[in-house]
């Protein structure tokens, strides 16, 4: 029980299922003094927002975040900080004809084996809406971080078996979200990508990808042995995502294959600074920021939700049964998934950056 | 602050540096009425210690383990058990000489930058010493779990670059610690990951492997989304031990790289329980457990510490150095870091048994 | 930072500033299946809403709550329950006025020292207002112990110097709210309290009082030493409601005047159970309830505002200025504060039965 | 389950039964660089340390504190620091005799209800004894605390009915353990009360009294509402002692008698700061602290093991019989609850002071 909370400083709660009234969260934590508007979260929530291309589901969601509490005159009080966005476009009735009818790869069938009485319309909590939430939080944790000059990204490196070869600028990787609907820095992958997924698609199926997200400008020392290692807590953030089945960190299942030699990253001196030529640990050494880029990568499963007939039980009847699914789906999730890893990565390192004393909550009363 | 701490309802605490006087653990949250004995605990400290092979440090810990509180008349009393181990072999000058230098892959760097004044001995904290309190912990979980008919196991699936290639049966890998010091089910493959590792080792370098965990006999309904869903807390469990940089749960990274119908487990029935016959979701849909076994693997990098040279920093004298590392090293950690693992998933299972309801805590009273 | 949240298996986390958009509460940790509707929850506001009455503060705030998540077709989904109060007649001008000059004996002072931008409207999140979250938690916290029997409630025993001197029957505190407007037991007794707290008010000034909550048919067990006493968290949860100054458990103050033969509960059996006849512990001992009632008292300060002239500062011109609030106040705040006590207490037992497992969230889904 | 953690940034966790093999602490949250010894601890247990005087009971404790890691070369390393203390003195046979026999006053009872399966002997972890890991760690607590300037007192001021009239001056109260056995700052007050208490105990009766604690030079600020209240956290920290059945904050149960303009403090300006003559609220608006000094009394009953004859039940005859208890006991437990008082409010301040941002975790570092 009560397992929808996230961090330990800068703490966020999420509520709401799909089709039920509404989706949010409710932000504790937040330093007093911060210039807060609809328009920063709303900006966020658009990146999320899907309907805009043919590789994601045509759902007119219209997300229209508002405040509820914790800002005043345009900044924020020091009290928690609730967030809102109403459910639109919520047919059920599909979701009724099949309630008993658990889907491969979904949350249905454990859903209804730990709770009993479940929310089945639109997936209700499980459902990718839930994360409207998370990104309502993590713009104001980005907002904290940039403060601070610190800056999240994320980008899909590699979709339906296409991947980007050449490490892209940060500059390439900034643009992402304008330059293609895959979320790719390279538009030419970005336009292979696309096709083969929409290949799958044609086919009634689905298929996954990579996504890598980065902090950057991160000063060392955030993270708290021997638990609550920065690295551990990130992989705690991004693996809470629906379809992420793996996660690494820097050099990642590679490093697996190397030798030591090969792994270590060299010190030397950068303007007195300790600095690495490589950065294969992906910013972190025994759990702790060592001023170097964040980098981590996470597998994104195939969509479950796909077209093709697919095998399950009907726990009404007690019979094997054939599943078609009806409705159109996302036949690549990664562009979705994309920016609410990065509001994960985010709320992270502000709850962090808070908790290990590197932003002090007085800060911003010197706006008042 | 504060980050050693992990659980919830089983919470566990470590304390200790690799030369200091002890490490440990206290462990709150145990209900009252279980057995428990020193040798409970002494036969998995065991299977953590080094220096009974030529692939592992010759290092003569004999950690014996004392158990100071929460036990009388051999069962817990359901107060917090302090379990101590007297650190030994304390060699600690060739760590004095070079404390300035901060040996690539390590925590050194970190820590410094963090904490100012360190316990540089040994690699203090961050040493692999501290994990006795977690196996020590395990072990307790571990029989927690046992009375529900659950258990846990590990084995290395990969080292040096040579791989488990068949699926090996649970009698097989229940027997691995006996099988061979490489701590791999085929003693065939175990024979060549060992030469591999040694020719490394030769030449002054290291290797890493992967290491798979699987929980048996799970009850469905285990883990609390949206945030404290099984599979993330596995994940910060495993991502919290030194040398992992990868974790996947199933199919994991190899999930990515497939289609949906591919991937997505179908469901039948057999004897009344929903199943699948494939498990690629490895036991977790939706972050709950499905009732099938819990399969999740890390990637392990090469040891950190090697004969080479390497390049670091004096921050003393604020030179670019080259760094000889003196005495013998783990030339593969897989082996010792597996039984650590297997104690972090029993540690994560024993706790969302409590959380989740599904042991009551005076389940043991009746034992009195 | 972040202070909102109360409880570990039934967590809540209140928002809200007292002339924000709206005031309410996300209830993470209740069971799945357990019946519920907004009616349930209303039934407690109109409780402690104001304007009923001579001795309460006229503003209508007809407080109507909704749920916007967590309960599906009349029962909870095991999901976070967002209940949110829009807030109504807020001026804020008298407060615009003086939001400079602190009021003695109020939050403003300190709000301004530790946040630096403050939202002063109407007192913002220090308002009684934010209680409007708790109560409403509270109603479900209560549905949850009723499934078990347990029954709390509330009364004031002493207003403005007249004290209940005979001890009610429990049919009498039951009836307190219809009884009469002070939440006395006794009518008579009520009558002579609100003619001096009537007294006080007409010359301008405000009386305190103290009231008493009751726990019945409580469980023996709940508590978890040695810092989470079942003691410990009820006297948090009561010393953390805005006016009250002091709390007590059992005889409290009174036991430190008297003999330990006076004050020891001796045991004798009544049907195979361990009773007392006395129950100066006020049903617990050592911090875990006994199975007899528990009874704890609270020391309630008389309302802050007051239309007497005060003493205060000028915060913008660092002069010492006289204050005179204009409008109306509860000339004594008791009859308020005794519902928002009462679901303190139930929500402390409530996350108490989940934590401690004698409730087993598994309990509801039956109903499904 | 799983109550023995105190604290959110500064958390300890206390062990030990009172005849196992050890009491102690892990303390985690200290930061780097705080110069700490073992005479640092050592000289705050040897203020709790009975037998000095006829009004304490004369049990030889002589406890040797051992500090088993965190510190190293004289200063704290970040790491969470393990403090033991060894039990001895310890004749459990009288305990044998009784243990089926619950003492009335004591947690006997509720502990063998909870846990079924308990560690009688000498009380197990009810027993005052556990408060020597408080102690402990208060020590620690206060290093810190004194680094900003802030100090923390106990005295008594009321015992077997006896009460200090005038209030002593701030240096009296910090000379209360030299002055007397009784720590009350009057000496003749003191003589009175130590009459009273050994008058009661020939009768084979015991006596209980009224702690003040208190915290000078606090900053304004500390305190997270609207649950973690400075005064909510402190009452439970108190209340978690095992012979507190009260607590109050400033005027605290007289406030609920007085009339808002004579409990209202109000303000003015001193140098530039803004201070009130009186303090009735105890240092405390809002749940905030104010900058003026913290006040808090707590009720402490009666010492729960007397002389005289009384009744209990024996839990394996199912009988009900009396009950003598051999041995000699603390005939007034006050002196000895005292400075666990002051540690438990040094640990509450020292945990906001990081939490509320106003210590800086990298304060000490400099000190390398």
């Amino acid at each position: 029980m009560g397992g929808n909370t996230f961090g330990k400083m800068f703490k966020i709660t999420t509520f709401g299922e799909s089709h039920g009234e509404a989706v949010g969260v409710v932000v504790d934590g937040v330093p007093a003094g911060l210039p807060l508007t609809e328009e920063d979260i709303q900006k966020d929530l658009d990146k999320r927002r899907p309907g805009k291309s043919e590789v994601e589901t045509s759902r007119e969601e219209k997300d229209q975040v508002k405040i509820l509490s914790g800002v005043f005159e345009g900044k924020t009080v020091g009290t928690p900080i609730l967030m809102l966005v109403k459910n639109k476009d919520v047919k059920s009735e599909k979701y009724e004809k099949r309630k008993t009818k658990p889907r491969p790869g979904h949350a249905d069938l454990t859903y209804k084996l730990k709770y009993g009485h479940v929310d089945y319309r639109g997936g209700g909590r499980s459902s990718g809406r839930e994360t409207v939430g998370r990104v309502a939080a993590g713009a104001i944790a980005k907002k904290i971080l940039e403060s601070e000059g610190i800056e999240v990204l994320s980008h899909v490196v590699r979709a339906a078996g296409v991947e980007l070869e050449e490490r892209p600028s940060i500059e390439d990787i900034r643009k992402v979200s304008e330059n293609n609907s895959m979320r790719c820095s390279d538009p030419e992958v970005a336009e292979k990508m696309k096709e083969k997924v929409l290949e799958a698609s044609e086919e009634g199926d689905s298929t996954g990808g990579i996504i890598e997200v980065l902090g950057l400008n991160i000063p060392a020392g955030l993270g708290e042995p021997v638990f609550d290692k920065l690295d551990a807590e990130i992989t705690k953030a991004l693996m809470s995502l629906g379809a992420v089945k793996g996660v690494e960190i820097g050099l990642g299942f590679e490093a697996a294959e190397r030798k030591g030699s090969e792994v270590n990253d060299s010190f030397e001196f950068e303007e007195n600074r300790v600095v690495s030529e490589t950065n294969n640990a992906g910013g972190i050494l025994g759990g702790i920021s060592t001023g170097d880029s964040i980098i981590a990568k996470m597998a994104v499963k195939p969509t479950s939700s796909i077209s093709k007939t697919q095998k399950t039980v009907d726990l009404e009847s007690d019979e094997e049964v054939e599943l078609e699914l009806e409705g159109r789906f996302d036949p690549n999730i990664c562009p979705r998934v994309a920016p609410v890893a990065e509001a994960m990565l985010a709320l992270t390192l502000a709850d962090f950056m808070l908790r290990s004393g590197k932003i002090n909550p007085d800060k911003f009363e010197g706006a008042d």
